[in-house]
């Protein structure tokens, strides 16, 4: 689709999308600035047109030897930070020889020099915030033919290699090479459940209790693994640590700046009760998501059983969509509701550093996603299957709504506790639906939707454009003006700054939520990861397509972790412990529970959920010493390059001996070899006697005591003395 | 009791006894080599007469700059490795004086020279191991007038400030430091406890769930204050990391020893999956001690039922120690049985280093030691009470065991479920014999008497040597030959020689049970912590005692942590809000089990065990989180001073403003200040114009696009021009 590849990007390293605002003057004031500061820092500036209002501001580095200076100053940083053993070659011209920089690398550093403060030595250009308000949007260009080549090769294959997520790190940095890496890991441990759940699906059935036990188990060790791989990653790319270097909040608003009285340094501070007050704050926003979103919920839930179930008036093939109807509408509405209220919420938080009001933000995501995610299939699982004949029959407030609509003849029947039977196929459906339709509605909405919408975009300002041109004949099309050579290039530009920004974490929130199902619900239908395995084939594809074709180029991004969202696994991991035994508790042997709450035994559901969660939990507790025992090639290496390190350090230093032994101490009274003869003659009353009058000489009796024997060889004469007096056979006599 | 105090050490640094082998060849050559292999290392000797068979062998540094040098040594590796942040002053003569060494500093490095492997510069002795069997023991004098004024200081005041924390650490070292430590937290902390323990004795009485709750929280908070305030130590006492300078095991067996291909180190090696198969050897120990144990406990358990409650017999007064008798004797027996196992098995493991090895060690000795202390109040809780009814009958397989001793008239009477009524105050009985018995008679045990084991044997000794010398004349005491000067000082060197090792794992696992029971059963008496608040006071004195009248004085050691008992700790508050729920709703109310398990209902039971774990563990993530927000004083310390190291490495390498900023990039063509009007005749044709001229001579695409505007002021012009083509009215239109 992305029809025809262009070969060259013409050097360019970033384009910087300005956009003029309608006050000319304060428009054109600040575009001199942004030139001129965009020069100072060392970058080249080339301007075109971009659409009505905007311009394309391209940019490289001015010279490479001031790139290289960056690169160096930035190594030195990773370095006293500890995120690389080896100082870099001091000879900044060889910086970049030495150490070439990838293309991630190259765009990151030249990202920084665009963006970093002033006193830092960057332009501090903050896209759509304060002064450079103007500053549309920053982004590198695609390099269209490694996007094509990628599109090609990943669907060709089953499995990603190491080799192709290398590739993906060196063009798009670490941040979303993490995310290929976990879907990759993901997948490939999908293995594994997929082929087990189909043998249950086959040979168990449903609720099957095997089936839940090695499903518990599998998430133990992926999660588990997953966490160790990501170690490996960092040191094999050479990010361990990097969240240690705080990239500091433009938005951070410090309550007192202070001088530490040590370094003399300049301290933005906010003060940490402060924060946790405010942190405070969560715990009602947390009920605000449970009550809004459970209310609508719950109340479509309720409608679409009565309607589906009870309600047998007319309009009834209709009125069935309705909960749907009003779910599709209601959740992401109020969704993003909450959402906003969590970013106000986390802004208020006022984080020193980005990751931390990452971590923040994405902790309440997590909970807005986890309650519009689960709370359906939780209602079916715990409440309607269990006490749906007790319930049921309250849901008659609806048909009392619903009268106005049904003949009077025709009265809704309310059927009674007793004719009440719960639909037994309701929780398979559900879970079916949340395997296969949800994942499939979700592609759509995320990959073939973007891509018509941007078709249709185009095709809309196409026919515009020439009907402008056909009409008035006023402004020439903005395309009409480019240097024939450039037309292409400039055309591509202007489609890439059209399309949105691509963000990672919708994607790892997503694949979050799936490994949720997976060990929440999946013991309802052992199918699930098959249908989970076969999605994740594609939604590998999906997402690169998303990323190389239907987004702008993201900046490249350091991260040694996919962040919080592990957290996030491990809960689910822990709650599907739970789960798991609960619903094969109450459904397996078919004679599952039937609407009527006697029929579960309280006490053994809550037995068996608690034997489950602490048998999840120290299977955890075990699995984790397991592999973080196991040794890997990664930490051997990192092992072997700080002791070189450290030897090369002392060698530098002319310190080499110091972690050598001491051969021998150099004024060691013993230095001299032999001589036990020489001694021989001395006998402990003449050494005694010596001692005497060396003690007539010293006052201090420490001194008289350490001179009695006055050298090793003196000790050993006198301790061998000593033995001779000693009643050695006795003991052996004493003791028989 | 610690009669007088000598003033004086003659500036001993270590005793090191030599005990004489029957083999006196072999003694006399092993003895040479002792000396020999000491004074090389750079320590002078003096050899006096130890008891019958041994001889004393007292050390110091020969001369200041061989204890400099070693100094220095050690904080280069130090400085490598991370745990000191300043780099030492280079000078090695210097060393010493620039930064004093505290008297545990000393002792360590002193003891460092004497037991490390000659490869690293020691003299490579191994006391009671190897080669070195015959040497019995290597220790550092006691320092008489800072004990006594310990022991003085100590009692006389509630708590121990820091600075005296601090002075324990600079003596003892950081290891026996962290306990005291710990102890004087735990102590603090229970201030609350007991105040509020003994409110709720006085208002709610014994099973109140209010106390549960506050108990629980305060566990929780307690074991994370503690953590904290174990990092915040680490930092201020200068071992932060400390573990990772790893202490290899000399027992530690390589399978090979390969060479590793980056360093060229030769590395022992031991295949990380061969251990861990050997670690599941662990199960069936674990598996074994509670069979073991368990049987026995269980036992005794039901005879003392049987006896104390049911038999009526004759010599019932007398049968009811029966089952004591038996705990006293075969729990020890067992216990030291299965240490001994444990010991195998975690020597069999084949860790190479002692921290390893250590931490795998106590997690067996902390299972059995929880089985040895909880077991029988688990039973009274959670089987004798609720089920004493229905079990109790079946003890009568103990009345045909005591038939015979029974007359055949005065038959065993056996009451039938219904007649029997449990004892509804023996958990309570039980709960105070932990609380206050067991505390007193460990007191006993651990202090008194080997303070007077320590005297009898003095007496015994002093009396058969007077006797001796009456009877033969035979031998001469060995106290005769000594110079009358060192008489004192000889006499106090053999008594302290003979005093036995201290252990401070004995200790902290004795701090952590009574953590346990507190943790776990306090609810059932909420007067224990105010019992355990006075023990503690005496135990923090009793200890001490311990430590410097006792024992031979330790060897300091260098730690950042309690070690693994941290772990048990954790897991015995996670455990307490289990119980604590379990015991509050089986027997809040009064109307509590009654011995028939109807009266529980096991749902209810699950119910309240299942919430009030959750309820913990939410809890515990909100108090990490809260007090891992919290800035401390000490970590800001170590941030500042991190920074003035990286600042002045900078500096002395003359890298300094690689950290500054770029005040402008060196070779940007912008640097010339102003010219806007020098520009201003250059229009955007007559740009272009130039542009297409240069392309003509360059053939690259990419050169001719970057030479259309040959500097950021063209670009700017060439912006401006294209601002003005823009249509900015027209969007207004739009808008409207």
């Amino acid at each position: 689709m992305a029809a025809k590849v262009l070969q060259t990007n013409f050097d360019v390293d970033y384009v910087v999308t300005y956009r003029m605002c309608d006050d000319k003057a304060k428009g054109i004031a600040q575009f001199q600035k942004l030139i001129r500061v965009l020069n100072q820092v060392g970058l080249t500036t080339e301007v075109r047109r971009g659409d009505e209002t905007s311009l394309l501001i391209f940019l490289k580095a001015a010279d490479e030897k001031i790139l290289a200076d960056v690169v160096y100053r930035s190594r030195i940083r990773d370095w006293l930070h500890g995120i690389r053993q080896i100082q870099p070659v001091s000879d900044t011209a060889r910086a970049l020889t030495a150490e070439p920089l990838t293309q991630a690398e190259r765009y990151r550093q030249i990202h920084h020099m665009i963006t970093c403060s002033p006193e830092d030595g960057g332009a501090g250009i903050t896209p759509q915030y304060g002064e450079w308000e103007q500053v549309e949007a920053i982004f590198p260009l695609h390099d269209h033919v490694k996007n094509k080549r990628w599109l090609t090769e990943f669907s060709r294959k089953t499995f990603l290699t190491p080799e192709d997520l290398d590739e993906i790190r060196d063009t798009m940095g670490e941040k979303i090479a993490y995310y290929y890496a976990f879907i990759q890991s993901y997948f490939t441990f999908m293995t594994f459940p997929a082929a087990f759940g189909f043998s249950c699906w086959v040979l168990l059935g449903k609720f099957s209790p095997v089936y839940a036990i090695v499903n518990g188990l599998w998430t133990v060790v992926f999660v588990e693994y997953w966490k160790r791989q990501e170690q490996e990653l960092a040191i094999n790319w050479g990010v361990k640590n990097v969240s240690a270097i705080e990239g500091k909040r433009k938005e951070f608003v410090p309550e007192k700046t202070a001088t530490d009285p040590i370094t003399g340094e300049k301290i933005a501070f906010f003060p940490a009760k402060k924060r946790l007050q405010r942190q405070l704050l969560q715990i009602p926003l947390a009920l605000l998501c449970v009550v809004a979103l459970g209310v609508v919920i719950c109340t479509c839930y309720a409608i679409e059983i009565f309607i589906s179930e009870i309600y047998d008036g007319p309009l009834k093939s209709i009125l069935v969509f309705l909960p749907t109807i009003i779910l599709t509408l209601a959740v992401p509405t109020i969704s993003s509701h909450l959402t906003q209220f969590a970013e106000l919420l986390t802004s208020f938080e006022n984080y020193e550093t980005q990751e931390a009001h990452d971590k923040a933000m994405v902790s309440k995501v997590f909970v807005i996603n986890f309650i519009t995610s689960y709370t359906a299939i939780f209602l079916t699982s715990f409440v309607y299957v269990p006490f749906a004949t007790l319930l049921v029959p309250y849901l008659d407030i609806f048909s009392l709504t619903a009268k106005p609509f049904v003949n009077d003849e025709k009265q809704v029947e309310i059927p009674s506790p007793a004719t009440f039977t719960i639909n037994p196929n309701r929780l398979r459906d559900q879970m079916i639906y949340f395997a296969v339709t949800a994942q499939i509605v979700n592609f759509g909405m995320e990959t073939i939707v973007p891509l018509l919408t941007q078709k249709g975009t185009k095709k809309y300002k196409e026919m515009q454009s020439s009907r402008a041109e056909k009409s008035a004949g006023a402004a020439p099309s903005i395309s009409a003006s480019d240097p024939p050579e450039e037309k292409e290039f400039l055309t591509r530009v202007r489609e890439e700054a059209a399309l949105p920004e691509y963000d990672v974490t919708t994607d790892l929130r997503e694949m979050c939520i799936q490994f949720g199902y997976l060990s929440l619900f999946s013991v309802i239908w052992p199918l699930t990861p098959v249908c989970y395995f076969i999605n994740n084939w594609i939604e590998i594809r999906g997402d690169t397509f998303k990323l190389t074709v239907e987004s702008r180029r993201p900046t490249p991004e350091r991260a040694d972790s996919i962040g919080p969202w592990l957290d996030s696994l491990e809960f689910l991991a822990w709650l599907g412990s739970i789960t798991s035994a609960a619903l094969v508790y109450m459904f397996n042997g078919g004679n599952g529970p039937d609407g009527k709450p006697h029929a579960i035994k309280l006490w053994a559901l809550l037995l068996s959920v608690f034997l489950s969660e602490h048998i999840f939990l120290v299977v955890r507790v075990l699995v984790r010493t397991a592999i973080s025992k196991l040794d890997s090639a990664a930490q051997r290496k990192e092992r072997s390059e700080r002791f070189m390190v450290r030897k090369k350090y002392l060698e530098d230093a002319g310190l080499a001996d110091a972690i050598k032994p001491l051969a021998s101490a150099p004024n060691s009274p013993l230095v001299d070899s032999d001589g036990a003869q020489a001694f021989s003659n001395i006998t402990r009353e003449s050494l005694e006697e010596d001692a005497r009058q060396d003690s007539l000489q010293d006052s201090d009796p420490s001194g008289r005591f350490w001179k009695r024997q006055r050298s090793g060889r003196e000790s050993e004469q006198v301790g061998l003395g000593l033995i001779d007096l000693m009643d050695l056979g006795s003991r052996d006599k004493k003791k028989q």
